[in-house]
């Protein structure tokens, strides 16, 4: 069976081009009700079918006192009323017993099909149902009372609690249902058009032989309470039996609702024009459905609805792409970093303004912090300035260099060259600033003890005493304990006749001028041990609030809150941790004044200073170096912020970015301030932070990534926090150094976890049988993956070897070298399989056998562990998030 | 279809009766080779039908180089060939297409049927198959030397790394190839006597219409190189077809092997006389098949096996009990508490000697460690003894009371009560002696940093220097200074000409005869800091290492030590860390002398004393409440260790224990040695530790539960080591008393979280949505299940303020009270939602209305999140383990 127009069936499920009615908060931003359905799918502008809501009402009490109860829903899977826990369950994927299909296709084709039923309202169509000639008029009296009965339903009510609100309101009056009914959480998460399904089933004592009807409305029609939701219906199925050992009407009804859930039977089923069509689309069900064996499963167990929903059988490729909510790789090479099809602004992304706020107050102190956790590009220059020349100037010359450099870059579109950095070569990068980060904040926080060095109880460094100049004779000691009497208990003043000594803690002794003596003065005690908790506390809560997100306990919201804030948290409870004790831990400074640090300098760097007038010729080398570094960490930035997994409106600006780094080289190498270029990890936060989620529209539809919030507030805000932090020093110097440093080293953390190469990294501490069932997994073979891995972990450690020796000159150099080892990488491994562990270079495309085994080039690296279908719908890959 | 007879099949691949070859390690434990399927399975001594290993020959490379190759392998679940990685995908659930079985049938309907085929080769067996009129005699030939062509098998070669063991052996050379067929992996999971079945299946250009052949062989006959593991076969099918769109026949292929793998169709077609037999087993399998709808499920996803698989339909119920893994929850009530159904001895539960010693060694520590952690029931004495009692002779007079009303108790049989602690009562002392592990824990801690007190910058208490007795004249320093040269550096003597000062170490001040003076003297730097750290440590290091278990890291053998050892490594860790430093943290001490602690007193307590007469009377009053505590302590850990989960084949003998506990307390009274009662955590420590689990038999079954390694060595190695660690304190004293606090925190934390009382509180903390899909919640309403946790927090938390306070004496009672809280609740509960909740008391059986809406009392109470058929296979509920 051909189905013409298929197609235009796709969209409309789609969450991320409906913007549809949030279901809590939010209020405000609610569609215009003018056919938002085709909002955002300009290409298809062919009136889509509406939403359909499923609901199954059953017939219960036979023979005592029989009643219809709602026991399941449906819109894109099935909820099932727990009977018992009065409860709706999780909505979950609808699982059938073959049989009840083929049941309810025979009932069907002996029962009662009215397509274009003309009734206005529920007596009418009761009427047109009933009007069955082998019903006896008792019987038809009988159930046509019944039909007309009202169903109960099973409505939460919004007004109480998340946990408490389980209710089960039997026989409300009617106007309080009127209310339920309007109050109905479902109600919002429905979009505007959306049309019912009652399927009434059961078993009932009366009837001698079994009665079905399926019921398409000319109209959609409100048939009263039919329906928990006051929506329009279309359809409308009855099956009823006498009494059958199992639940066998109610395994039909739930077949029949299962059908009409179906995209492709419904869109069959409103054109169908006889019993024939809806048979064959009911055929056209079965060819597609897939089977489960027996005994294999477990048939109580509720299959989750997946991430993503596959697509439609004979949907084109073309609107597979952007219809549903998977985002779906790039192609390969990079070709679509730089063409972005353009998304028509929905509502919701104008929204930038308050919402963004909570988030620029994440992104500050980050900024805050001293980071030479970056790349440390400017430690090449710091080696030249052993040799006794002097710093600044020839900066600046390095500088204009660097400038000229990039400008000469730019002039000559060199960043067409970023298609060659392959996810091998970003991977390598953002390895190696992740490993940067931890090697850091590790390094900071052992050099902490050392400065505050513990005391063994071996060691005889011991003790200290507070010696006063002079001798001392008898007569003094009772002057300068006069002139402290509150002190006078503490104070063991051993007044030796000659000698003023006393056990005043150093800084005390100080004030009363004295002078500490003894190898103890110099010793802090439980600093080192404190700072070490306080680091490790501010890691551990960091890490421990982000995975708040994903956990089941609170409400979203303060999920959102506390996962958001996670660093923030973490910090102030450290902060509170050291307030609470009091000791002397190092703390944030913040200078208190605006003036250059170095004290005697201008505000402008002297181009010569005490450097021959050679030197600013050759900075041009280092330049050179510098240059490179430059290029790549800024363009591999770029690269990754403008992934079109991101969805990104605006264009990118390789050139033109590269054009603002030159200019701000020129004018902090001038000002002597420094360069602040490498802003990989605080970038990716800072887009991170600026995710758009759909929420779910239907029940169990996860939502999908819309895009960025994209917009220049925070930015601002961010670097406006940063310029008025000099106000903000009385507060700041509270902020203890090992909390701070305990959260670069979850950044570190965060952003190495985050990458698939540390995915494949620890695929070699696995046997093979405990794998993920990773794609990359199905389609190449485990020692290729693992050579592939073992080679980026040899260049990572090159590159890390280089960056810490005097070699690190040469480092820029290295990294791009990268790109070399990977064009090297095609001798070993073929197209295929480069694909899969990486993705393809622009002159290897066409290397690929067209008749490869697995989808092609639009589904390749995934790393995802469940599906084919769907290519990370949530996390870019080369995600070095660190929020 | 009737099938009569079919409760015999149901056994067959249950792992827990059949005792299968160990895939790795314990060559010795092989099953005799004479009919291993019966073993423990005395009840069904009909012969089983055997396993069915099924693979899939693929026709691969039309046109060019045809050739058979094995794409896919199933024995329980489906193993499917990853193409392009070379490698087995993990077992899973297989799904077919509807259409796939339908065209099955229809070419098995036209096509051959053999059955009792009597080919004794490969050669007889082609000729047979191919004896078919419509094929010509060329093309005969063409497919018989096609069938004769040896398929390309994917061996996991064994001798190689888990990791690196990928390999696809192109043509092997004949005798390789056997080596390999018989050094594969397979084998060794597969019991004695396994047939296999081969389905071959693809399209031939050659071919005009399709070609199916369905052969069931006579006897089973090694096929040759057809089947990867050399195994006699009894199926063959052959499924051939001109090339179509679509992998057609490859999916028929897999449909007939699925087909072949289902018991039921398995167990009809052994038995099947014609090709009318094969199509209605086919069409019984069809009736039974599960059916997932199109475009609500990710066709790519694959479904895990579950954890229990569901007992065949037809089966009568009694096996469903015994004959599979899945343990099933006892009856209510604690009938089966005394009923054991006696398992035929299987030979691994004889393995007790060297498996279990590594376990004595777990638990040896633990006993080690002081523990007033439990709960503490000699407090109310030692409340009495500050009336200025004697201490000892009063306790003896206790200790005889109390093992008269034990043996009075025996003697009445009042063990029969224990059927009144339900899980309510369980759970609440469970939870109790947890919290009180956690606050000891904590709170011994918390007094470290009392002893050791932090030295914050503000103190005045700072400093200690070292004063030498009487004046110094001048020519006295040269003295000691010469008499400790080499500390000539370190040392500031302050020679004042009359006071001999310097800045030593307290102790080696004192050493040298000189008086340490300063507020300073007594504060030791950095030690609650660092004891915190290792707390810390020794806490985080266990929780991580039991979860290494159920990590995808490291091979399974790794992971069980790592595991199994948790709590020893951790304090080996803390233990080399508190070495590493050398600071002086507070250390375990164990006494180096065997003898009565409290100096003076004889090894046997004098029965008065200097106590009056009457108090050996008196001691009666607190002899009984000591002997409610006894008794519900002792009979609680009875009860929790005699589950029916525990399959425990030795008797339960609750009177006797009672009995030995009271000659015990006799005993111990006498010596004036502790009361070696309260040991519910470390007898659930033991029983964790002494589990038996199968190997799994076939790719993707589960381990399941098997028993107890019932034995009595580790409890006497463990009370051996307990004694001879009188001559281990030179080495148990570098255990830090920090790391053992850590421990006791994990124990507390690890019993506590594993109990169901704690998964409902959490639920209070998470919103209806996100709640886990527990079995519970589908059947209770969500505030009766709040309720009910509320009134078991409340009285949990009235237990403990009673045990804080002078309230104690009476916390016995309190205790026996829960019992009695539990009784109550029926006023307030519906027996079906006790049932969900808690379990019956004797008397409520009668009440639970027949109907109820769900599975019953043998499923009651299950918390899993899973399945409905499975009840907790593995943990068995109140678990208050701590390994």
């Amino acid at each position: 069976m051909k189905l013409s127009g298929q197609e235009e069936l796709e969209a409309s499920h789609a969450c991320d081009d409906v913007p549809v009615g949030q279901p809590d908060g939010d209020p405000g931003s609610n569609p215009s009700p003018s056919d938002p359905l085709n909002t955002g799918s300009r290409d298809l502008e062919v009136p889509k079918d509406p939403l359909l809501f499923i609901q199954l009402n059953e017939l219960l009490g036979w023979p005592q006192t029989l009643e219809w109860r709602e026991t399941g829903r449906w819109v894109l899977f099935e909820e099932k009323l727990e009977g018992g826990a009065s409860r709706w369950s999780a909505p979950h994927v609808p699982t059938l017993a073959l049989p009840s299909l083929w049941k309810l296709r025979s009932l069907l084709t002996e029962g009662l099909v009215l397509l274009d039923c003309p009734a206005q309202n529920l007596l009418e169509l009761v009427e047109q149902v009933t009007r069955v000639e082998s019903l006896s008029p008792e019987l038809r009296g009988q159930l046509q009372a019944l039909l007309l009965q009202k169903p109960q339903h099973h409505v939460q009510t919004p007004g109480s609690g998340p946990c408490w609100g389980s209710s089960w309101p039997s026989k409300a009056p009617p106007d309080k249902e009127a209310t339920l009914k309007e109050q109905n959480p479902l109600r919002w998460k429905l979009p505007p058009g959306t049309e019912a399904a009652a399927v009434l089933a059961g078993e009932l004592g009366s009837l001698a032989q079994p009665l079905g009807a399926f019921v398409r409305l000319r109209d959609p029609v409100l048939l009263g309470s039919l329906t928990e939701v006051s929506l329009p219906s279309r359809f409308f199925c009855l099956l009823l039996g006498p009494p059958t050992l199992g639940k066998v009407y109610r395994e039909m009804g739930r077949a029949a609702a299962v059908l009409l859930s179906n995209q492709q039977f419904q869109w069959s089923v409103r054109r169908a024009s006889n019993l024939h069509d809806l048979l064959a689309a009911l055929d056209a069900f079965l060819e597609e459905v897939t089977v489960l064996p027996p005994g294999r499963w477990d048939p109580t167990a509720r299959i989750l609805p997946p991430k993503c929903l596959p697509p439609q059988h004979k949907r084109p490729s073309s609107h597979l792409r952007k219809g549903k909510g998977c985002s779906v790789r790039r192609g390969t090479g990079a070709k679509d970093r730089h063409q972005h099809v353009p998304l028509a602004p929905s509502p919701e992304l104008q929204r930038t303004g308050s919402a963004s706020r909570p988030y620029s107050t994440f992104i500050w102190p980050l900024s805050l912090m001293p980071s030479p956790s970056e790349v440390s590009w400017e430690m090449p220059l710091k080696v030249l300035r052993d040799y006794g020349l002097d710093y600044l100037p020839f900066r600046l010359w390095v500088g204009i260099w660097v400038a000229t450099f990039c400008l000469v870059l730019v002039a000559t579109e060199a960043s067409v060259l970023v298609r060659y950095f392959t996810r091998f070569t970003e991977e390598g990068f953002c390895a190696l600033i992740s490993l940067i980060f931890i090697y850091d904040a590790v390094g900071k926080m052992l050099n902490l003890a050392q400065t505050y060095p513990i005391q063994r109880p071996g060691s005889a460094a011991y003790g200290c005493l507070c010696q006063y100049p002079g001798l001392g004779p008898r007569g003094n000691e009772s002057q300068w304990t006069k002139s402290k009497p509150e002190d006078r208990d503490d104070i063991l003043s051993l007044d030796l006749g000659m000698v003023n000594v006393s056990l005043l803690p150093p800084h005390k002794c100080v004030q009363q001028g004295g002078h500490p003596r003894g190898p103890g003065c110099h010793t802090v005690p439980d600093i080192t041990f404190f700072s070490l908790l306080l680091f490790l506390t501010s890691f551990l809560c960091a890490t421990a609030l982000k995975h708040v997100k994903s956990s089941r306990f609170f409400p979203s919201v303060v999920r959102k809150v506390l996962s958001d804030f996670s660093s923030i948290l973490a910090i102030l409870l450290g902060c509170g941790l050291d307030a609470f004790l009091g000791l002397a831990t190092p703390k944030l400074t913040v200078p208190e004044e605006f003036k250059p640090t170095l004290p005697g300098r201008d505000w402008l760097v002297s181009p010569f200073g005490a450097n021959p007038w050679w030197l600013s010729v050759a900075a041009a080398l280092p330049a050179l170096l510098l240059s490179i570094l430059i290029f790549m960490d800024q363009q591999i930035t770029a690269v990754i912020l403008n992934r079109g997994e991101y969805r990104l409106q605006k264009g990118a600006g390789f050139h033109l970015d590269l054009f603002c780094v030159a200019v701000l080289v020129l004018l902090t190498s001038v000002l002597g301030l420094p360069w602040y270029v490498s802003a990989t990890v605080i970038s990716l936060a800072h887009m991170d932070s600026l995710r758009r989620e759909s929420r779910a529209c239907a029940p169990g539809e996860p939502p999908s990534f819309l895009g960025i919030r994209e917009q220049r507030l925070t930015g601002l805000v961010v670097f406006i926090l940063t310029g008025v932090s000099i106000f903000l020093a009385p507060v700041l110097k509270f902020i203890p150094m090992p909390v701070l440093y305990g959260i670069f080293l979850y950044m570190g953390v965060a952003a190495l976890s985050s990458i698939q190469f540390m995915k494949r990294v620890q695929l070699m501490l696995m046997p093979a049988k405990h794998q993920p069932d990773l794609l990359l997994l199905r389609h190449v073979p485990l020692n290729r993956v693992h050579l592939f891995t073992a080679i980026q972990l040899s260049c990572l450690g090159l590159l890390w070897i280089i960056k810490f020796t005097p070699a690190a000159i040469i480092f820029p150099l290295m990294l791009l070298g990268l790109v070399g080892v990977r064009r090297a990488l095609e001798w070993i491994f073929s197209p295929q399989e480069l694909l899969w562990l990486d993705e393809l270079m622009p002159e290897e495309e066409g290397n690929i056998p067209e008749k490869g085994l697995e989808p092609g080039p639009s589904f390749s690296g995934s790393d995802s562990e469940d599906s084919e279908l769907m290519y990370q719908p949530k996390v870019p890959e080369i995600n070095i998030s660190v929020n």
